[in-house]
């Protein structure tokens, strides 16, 4: 029995009561659809015990379930325990949905409610779809777990700083005329931002308010006479005040945005990005006024880098491979000289090498240090409980990746630490083959990330093998290591792929039990030719890694593939041996030689 | 002055004026949304002289205009002198759209009309979501063009014929009953069906009413209780009718849909595939009855042959393959003795050695008989004006297709006249990878066509080309040549490619006053193995037909590529050769030898 978390429902149920709620859903989102919130918003975590980074609680007058997906089954059942919480496995066929579970357990007529804070637009609007369809009443001002929730901790009050425009490439208010020029053509006289990347951005500042991502906590308001950043007083220095002012930002306090929203004049045209918009936000938005849903002009200008980001992103790609290189001869020495390195302690020694790298300000998410059979669980990160020893022997794969003011990282390599067998080889090979064939490849302008995707798969494919996360995703500057809007992906995504977009590319393969293999690096999107049929773009590799080549078999590459690896090797030890002392050198330079 | 169209649009004005309607669009297809409508639907050609497959004409009180795309500029340009039509090119950034004409010329307050057969419900939703913001009235239910078409043709009474059990694989009652259990499993009790192969398929029949298209004038509603063909009497032998009652099928007047559908009972959950039904009868659906918008039950089920239909469509291609064999033999022959051959007499030779095949009863479509500069006009078809010799030199591009009561066929091939220039090796040899890679490909259960489409491309992406056009299509059962719903092209499509489906692949590029090269099979997807990670299928070609080797670069194929031509060009003459003299049998020998 977890009493605690028995109470805490008890009490929510008691709340549901005094409110005429007969559902009430807790999903795990803060009210900036942050893939990491504040521990202020944490609430589903505090109602059920789970801390997994995705899953929605449900509470009913007698009945209470987590819908989580496949990566967090074995989690949720350890974590559920004693809750009364019951664990409803998304995705598979015979599991009811939330709305599903819902109705039946409440029935027509009954009533659902949620916090409108800790709902996109888009997720509000597809559950009313269904909740109207079968005469249920939903209501999203209810935030029930504020309300039982005693020792709650405060939104992070941290400074924020601001990144230079010889970081940022362009000025505030340079970014803020080019939104507002978006807005005019979308048709809107105005937008919200609630997306606290947007928002870093837009505004050229960051912060420390969430692990990982350099953002923080703020709403921002833009139109053409008035642009509104919506921020706590305290977390800004007068140095900072100062200077948002004279790029003509009007500062207000956090809690100001709804308000401000209610009083927008009639026949307002404002854009709202149904993806990026709390429903508490867009609930506020007067019935006078129209409102344009589309993707926010924002964050598709943030995800087309200019030239001093590009810039920067080269820098970082040396600075993250002298720490990479570095790392992985340590790892290697440590083995050899048969001292301890755990899962943990290699990833600790990572962040501490790119922590000695200038700019660095930490790690961009935390390491997926596995080794052995752990490397086949997709989103694995090790624990107290689950790290383990890396022995000589078998796989270990790294992904990781590091924050720089000057740009962000994210790279995986898998090495061996024995002598690798047929199949892992076999199995390497081919997912190298698909990162090559998708860095090489040039495409036209107009092409989808889904139409790419096949490129990173095809040599799987062939051998009846596929990986079921997506291929590539877009990477912020000193942002979010994960960040839209544009993918490569299986499924479809209308965003087109174009130049300055910062992409990662990461076929992969996972045999349960045994190991997992992937192979990432960074791409940066260019115009690459112009024909009479029309504008190509193709791929530049940022990131600098050796791709250890114990794991290849070489006859199993066309001689293409094998050039470009063999240039690419090359490259990684012209651009990284300028900075590294004569050991690692020599070192690279084994690692990159050509096969 | 074309004083024929310029007094029957006048005559269209005054109708406009009788019933106080501003703007009167006249889109050019008929009530099944076909891509051949007969001639008492060509609404389109008769008031404008444009006689292009695609295009809608407006008429405003003092305006005419005609939307159509790039295959028809020129031809448009033409027929359209002297009309006082204006030519609207579709496509091109500075050019009006429908809509947008239609609101700068009526204005708010405005009312626009169209006959509701002429529109499908998805056209006419777009259209009226456009208007509603503009306030623009749009109304459906005039035929303003059958007021005043005075020697407008009859509807085609041709009579329809069963397609046997024996060649269909499946009866009518069992096909009925399993659209009836899709039905069930989308929530609907019954639908409607409008386009005439979805009829034909579900009921056996075929017909002659459209040039092509073996499909016959009909609707269908399908519920559990009744399953209603409404076709004119007159197009039914006495033997198809018993046939049909038989098999549970209720034979009602053509006319009658529209009342039928007018006087279904309340609560009446019926399917609506917004694409493939009419805005009248859409209309015609009571207010108390509940629609359900998707896809069709009857297009999806067509779509996935069955193993009779399949061994059907591998006995075509042994025919096709025969009359290709003897048509590529007899027009190397013509050229070799200096006899006079044009696009057109070339054309005719082939459809006439289809015929001579058992079961054949037509072409699929028109053939693309193009040479030389010809082939580059992707959809050109010649003319009497446009017909052109075929001279021993340059090239030919043949695109055509035999319609066969077991089966339907399409294939395009590229052949040189003279010794080719590297150019056209090049681009041929990239073609003919494209079109191999796609051939090969094994892929996972779940897959899009948008996936898969690269494979076609890639080899003419890397050097800068293009094609336009998609790469796949469906392909009919003895029925439409072009057939849904699947695709395979850039464009997202969201249906999976599923085991049954018969494609084409067909990459393709232009030079544009130079030639045009396609190389374009047949493929049926099937199932290819199982593993750990899923079901994974991939394609069995079915066209039967030499690949010119005179074109091809084998240095630039690589291994498996050359592999795979080498072994298809063996099955080709292993198929082919028991059915021909020993002249063909020689002469395919010399076509199909290994490189």
């Amino acid at each position: 029995m977890n009493t605690i978390i028995l109470k805490r429902i008890s009490q929510l149920r008691d709340r549901m009561a005094q409110h005429g709620i007969d559902a009430y859903i807790i999903p795990g989102s803060d009210p900036h659809l942050s893939e990491y919130p504040a521990d202020c918003w944490k609430a589903r975590e505090w109602i059920s015990g789970f801390n997994g980074s995705a899953g929605t609680i449900v509470v009913t007058r007698d009945k209470a379930g987590l819908w989580t997906d496949s990566r967090y089954f074995l989690q949720a059942e350890i974590q559920l325990e004693g809750t009364g919480v019951d664990l409803y496995k998304l995705k598979l066929p015979e599991i009811l949905s939330i709305p599903d579970f819902i109705t039946r357990e409440i029935g027509k007529g009954g009533k659902a409610g949620f916090d409108g804070n800790s709902y996109s637009v888009t997720e509000y609007q597809s559950l009313k779809r269904v909740f109207d369809r079968k005469n249920i009443t939903i209501e999203s001002s209810f935030d029930l777990i504020g309300e039982i929730w005693q020792d709650r901790p405060a939104i992070p009050s941290g400074k924020i700083f601001e990144l230079p425009v010889e970081i940022t490439g362009i000025s505030v208010s340079n970014k803020l005329d080019t939104l507002n020029n978006k807005l005019r053509e979308a048709g809107a006289d105005c937008t919200i931002l609630g997306a606290l990347d947007d928002i870093a951005w837009s505004f050229n500042i960051r912060g420390n308010d969430v692990p990982y991502n350099p953002v923080a906590i703020s709403y921002a308001f833009i139109s053409e006479e008035e642009r509104i950043l919506f921020i706590r007083p305290e977390k800004l220095t007068g140095e900072i005040a100062l200077h948002l002012k004279k790029e003509g930002v009007i500062l207000a306090d956090y809690s100001k945005i709804t308000t401000y929203l209610q009083r927008l004049p009639e026949k307002t045209r404002i854009l709202v990005d149904p993806d990026r918009t709390n429903t508490a936000l867009y609930k506020a938005i007067p019935g006078h006024c129209r409102i344009i849903e589309q993707i926010s002009p924002a964050a598709h200008l943030k995800s087309i880098k200019n030239e001093t980001e590009i810039e920067g992103f080269r820098q970082v790609a040396v600075k993250d491979g002298i720490a990479l290189t570095r790392f992985y001869l340590w790892l290697e020495k440590q083995l050899q000289e048969g001292n301890k390195v755990t899962e943990l302690s290699a990833s600790a020694k990572l962040s501490a090498l790119r922590a000695e790298q200038p700019l660095a300000i930490g790690d961009s998410f935390k390491s997926i240090s596995s080794y052995g059979a752990h490397g086949a669980i997709v989103h694995y990160t090790p624990t107290e409980e689950t790290d383990t020893e890396i022995k000589p022997e078998g796989s270990y794969l790294l992904d990781s990746g590091g924050q720089y003011l000057d740009g962000t990282t994210d790279i995986t390599r898998t090495i061996p630490l024995s002598e690798p067998t047929e199949q892992i080889k076999k199995d390497f090979t081919r997912t190298l083959k698909g990162m090559i064939s998708l860095s090489k490849c040039k495409f036209p302008a107009g092409t989808r990330g889904c139409q790419l995707d096949i490129l990173a798969r095809k040599a799987l494919w062939d051998a009846g093998i596929n990986y079921l996360h997506g291929t590539g995703h877009g990477i912020g500057h000193c942002l979010n290591v994960h960040e839209g809007p544009q993918s490569i992906r299986m499924e479809e995504n209308p965003v087109l792929l174009q130049p300055g977009m910062v992409m990662s590319n990461e076929p992969a393969m996972y045999r349960t039990g045994e190991y997992g293999i992937r192979t990432e690096n960074m791409m940066l999107i260019r115009e690459d030719s112009e024909t009479e049929f029309g504008k190509f773009y193709s791929f530049e590799t940022l990131t600098l890694c050796y791709i250890d080549t114990r794991l290849i078999i070489p006859s199993m590459l066309s001689p293409r593939e094998l050039a470009w690896l063999n240039r690419y090797h090359q490259k990684v030890y012209d651009k990284l041996s300028p900075h590294l002392n004569e050991e690692e050198q020599n070192w690279l330079k084994e690692k990159t030689k050509e096969i």
